[in-house]
C-alpha cells in the first residue's frame, strides 16, 4: 500500500499534518518530515475529515437512475426493474458500478457494501479503482439467480490486486425471497469462513405481515432461527423493527443499515432512529440503497434525511443530532465490517477526504458536524484519499 | 440589460443556440447568427434549464449557521437566535446576505423572497450582484423591530442601479408578533402600492392554536379577515392548514411557499403537499427559509425533501411527482411573484442555468426533472444566467 504525507491541512481547527504508512495513520501533528520516497499532498488550508462508508448498496442500478419513479413498488419492480434486469449483460454491470464508483468518491466515499448481480463485476471495478468493497453473491430463488455468480465472485477475489480493501459476504436477498435451507446452508457457510451477511430486513410492513403468516415470527426473528444473526451481519432497512428485534440485534451484534431516503421514495416507511439506534443500543449506519430507488449514492443525502427524519418523526428536534448521524456514517460504516476506521486518528487506517472551506455551505466554520450534516453536498469534497491511495484531488478522479 | 446569446446548449436532448435581449429570451433554436456586440457564451453542450426561485428566507442568517442544531423551537429562539440578533451590526447582515447570495447563486438560484431586520442591506447587495430579490420590512411588536428600517428600505429602492430586477413587499412577521391595526395598516398600503405580503403563516400547532384561541379562527382566516390574503400575498410553510383555509388560499390566489427542511429541522410538522398542492389547486413555491433551520439554501435539497416528504407523508409513492416538484421551484417561484420565468421559452425572463452534462448524478440522462430532484446538487452547476446577465461561470462567482 502506497505511503502518503497530508500537509497543511486544517482537522479541528488547527493547521497539521498527516502520514499514512501501510495504509494506517502512523502521526499526526504539525512540521512532520517527509520520509525518503513518500508521495506528499498539499492539503494548503483544505479540512481533513474521515471518508464515508456506504452500508447498503446495489451499485450497478446507476445505470437505471431515472428509469422509473414515482411508483407503487409492485409496479416499479415488475413493470420496469425485473423486465430490464431481465436483459442484463455484464457490460450493463460494469457501466453501472463506474458510474457508481465515480459518484461515491465525489461525494467522499471509500467503501460500499453491495448486493447485485454479477458481483464478480463490482468487485474487479473496485479493485481496479482502489476503493474499498464488501461484496456478496445475492442469494434468491427467482430466475434472475442465473446473474448469481458466486463461483466467479470467488475467482475475481483471488485474482484481485488489493485484497485488503476488498471483503466477501453471503447476501440472501430477503427472508420472502429465500427459503428456510438456503438461509440455514448460508449461516454454515459464513460461520465456516468468516464472511459478511447482508440481506434486506424489515423493509415493509408487508414483508413482516408475510414473515409472521408464513413463520410465525418476524424476519428479524426468523433470521435469528436460521443462525443469521450475528455480529457479521449487516441488515439493510429495519424499518419495521419490534421491541423485541432491536433487543435481539443488540444482544447480537448485528448493524442495521439505514436507507433514509429509498424508504421515503418507495414509501416503506420512516425508520424509528431513537428507538433503535439512541435508546436500543443498535449498531446503526448510513446507506443510499440503490439508484433506483434514491436515486442518489451520496452520504450527504442520506445524512440530512436521517437527521431531519429522526427529528420529526420522533417528534422531538433534538433526536438525530448531527454528531451521532455523522458519526453513523463515518466510523460507524466502518465498524461495521470490522474496519478500524472512520476517524483522523493515529492508528486509524488513512481513509480520509479534504473539504474545500472556501464553499459557503462550510462557513461560518463553527461546527462540522453540523455544516455536513446539514449544508454540505459532493461541491464541498475536494480530495478522496483510500488507505493512503489518493482517489480524487482537486474534484478530478485519479482512478478512472 | 445586457444581451446574451448562450450557444451549443442541450435543450431537451437538443442541441440549440438561446438568445436572451433586453432581459427576456427573444430566440431559442440552433444557428442564431450573432446580432453586433452581443455577448456570447460557449455552452459546450452543457444542458440549459430554468433557474430556481426561492420563495422564503432570511438571507443574512446565514451567519448563523452551525449556532444551534437539535434544539427544541423555545431554546433555539429565546438562548441562541434572539440574543444573537440583538446585537446585530448592519456588517453583520451584510456578510450573511453576501454569503448566502453565494450560495444560492451556487445552486441555480436567481430570486430570493426575503423577510429580515435592516433589509435596505440585502437590498443593496442584491442590486450590486445582479440578482433578483424581493425585500420586505420584518414589520413586528418585539424590541428587534429596531431592526426593522423600512425608510432605509425605500430610500435603497430608489437608489438601485437594477430596479427592474427587485420589488418591494410588506413583511409581517406572523400573527402571533403583530397585532390587528398593524396587519390592517399593511394590508391597506400593499393594496394603495401594489406591493407583495410576506408573512409565516400556520407554521406550528401552538401557533394555529394561539389564534384560535385568541382570535376564534385560523391564522390563515384571521389573515383574510385582516386583509391581507391577496393574489399577491406570500404565506411562508403552511403546515397546519385545514380544509376552509386551503379553500381561501386558493380562491383568494395566496401562494404557499413550501419549507420542507426547516419544517422536519424544527419540528414544525408535515407539509401536505397532496391535500395543498394536488388537489387542493393552491399555487404553491418553494423555499429554504434562514440557515439558522435548516442549514442550506440550496433548493436542491429542498426539491428532494419536498417530493420525498410529499410520499411519506400521503403514504403514496406516486403523490410528489418529480416533474411537480421541479416546477414549483422554477416555474411556481416565478409566477408567485409575478415573473413570466421558470421555464427556458421565447418569450420568458432571460433567467437560466447550465447543468454539467459529466456530473454522475446526471447520467444516465433520462429524464431531467427526476435527476434534478433526486440525484443532483450544487455540484451540477456550472453557469447561472439573470436576466440575461451572467452572475456565475465554470462555478466561478463573476459578481461577487
Amino acid at each position: 500500500m502506497p505511503d502518503l504525507l497530508i500537509r497543511n491541512a486544517v482537522l479541528e481547527g488547527s493547521r497539521t499534518d498527516a502520514l499514512i504508512a501501510d495504509g494506517v495513520f502512523t502521526d499526526i501533528r504539525p512540521g512532520i518530515d517527509a520520509p525518503a520516497g513518500v508521495e506528499t499532498l498539499d492539503a494548503d488550508g483544505f479540512i481533513l475529515a474521515p471518508a464515508f462508508y456506504n452500508a447498503h448498496t446495489h451499485s450497478a442500478m446507476s445505470i437505471m437512475r431515472g428509469l422509473a419513479d414515482d411508483l407503487r413498488l409492485e409496479t416499479w419492480l415488475n413493470e420496469h426493474i425485473w423486465p430490464f434486469e431481465a436483459k442484463l449483460t455484464e457490460e450493463d454491470v460494469r457501466r453501472g458500478v463506474l458510474l457508481a464508483a465515480e459518484e461515491m468518491i465525489r461525494s467522499g466515499t471509500v467503501l460500499f457494501n453491495d448486493m447485485y448481480w454479477m458481483p464478480d463485476v463490482a468487485l474487479r471495478v473496485a479493485d481496479e479503482i482502489g476503493m474499498r468493497a464488501v461484496i456478496g453473491p445475492c442469494l434468491i430463488s427467482n430466475p434472475l439467480a442465473k446473474f448469481t455468480r458466486a463461483e466467479e465472485l470467488e475467482e475475481a477475489y483471488r485474482e484481485a490486486a488489493h485484497p485488503e480493501l476488498l471483503a466477501l459476504s453471503y447476501a440472501p436477498h430477503a427472508v420472502y425471497s429465500t427459503d428456510e435451507r438456503l438461509l440455514r446452508d448460508t449461516a454454515e457457510k459464513a460461520r465456516d469462513n468468516g464472511r459478511f451477511i447482508h440481506i434486506h430486513a424489515s423493509e415493509t410492513r408487508a414483508e413482516v405481515e408475510g414473515c409472521v403468516h408464513e413463520h410465525g415470527m418476524t424476519p428479524v426473528a426468523w433470521i435469528d432461527k436460521c443462525g443469521l444473526l450475528t455480529d457479521r451481519t449487516i441488515l439493510a432497512h429495519g424499518v419495521h423493527l419490534a421491541d423485541d428485534d432491536i433487543r435481539l440485534i443488540r444482544d447480537k451484534g448485528a448493524v442495521v443499515v439505514h436507507n433514509p431516503c429509498s424508504n421515503y421514495k418507495l414509501c416503506s416507511g420512516q425508520f424509528d432512529f431513537r428507538r433503535v439506534f439512541e435508546e436500543g443500543g443498535c449498531r446503526v449506519a448510513l446507506g443510499t440503497d440503490g439508484c433506483a430507488s434514491n436515486n442518489s449514492l451520496s452520504l450527504f443525502d442520506e445524512m440530512k434525511f436521517a437527521a431531519l427524519n429522526a427529528k420529526i418523526q420522533s417528534g422531538d428536534p433534538e433526536c438525530g443530532k448531527a454528531e451521532d448521524v455523522w458519526r453513523i456514517a463515518t466510523r460507524g460504516g466502518a465498524q461495521a465490517f470490522g474496519l478500524d476506521a472512520g476517524e483522523i486518528a493515529v492508528g486509524r487506517l488513512g481513509d480520509a477526504i479534504l473539504l474545500d472551506p472556501s464553499v459557503p455551505a462550510l462557513n461560518p466554520s463553527r461546527n462540522l458536524a453540523s455544516a455536513l450534516v446539514y449544508a454540505a453536498d459532493t461541491s464541498c469534497v475536494d480530495t478522496v484519499v483510500c488507505a493512503g491511495r489518493v482517489l480524487m484531488r482537486g474534484r478530478t478522479m485519479c482512478a478512472l
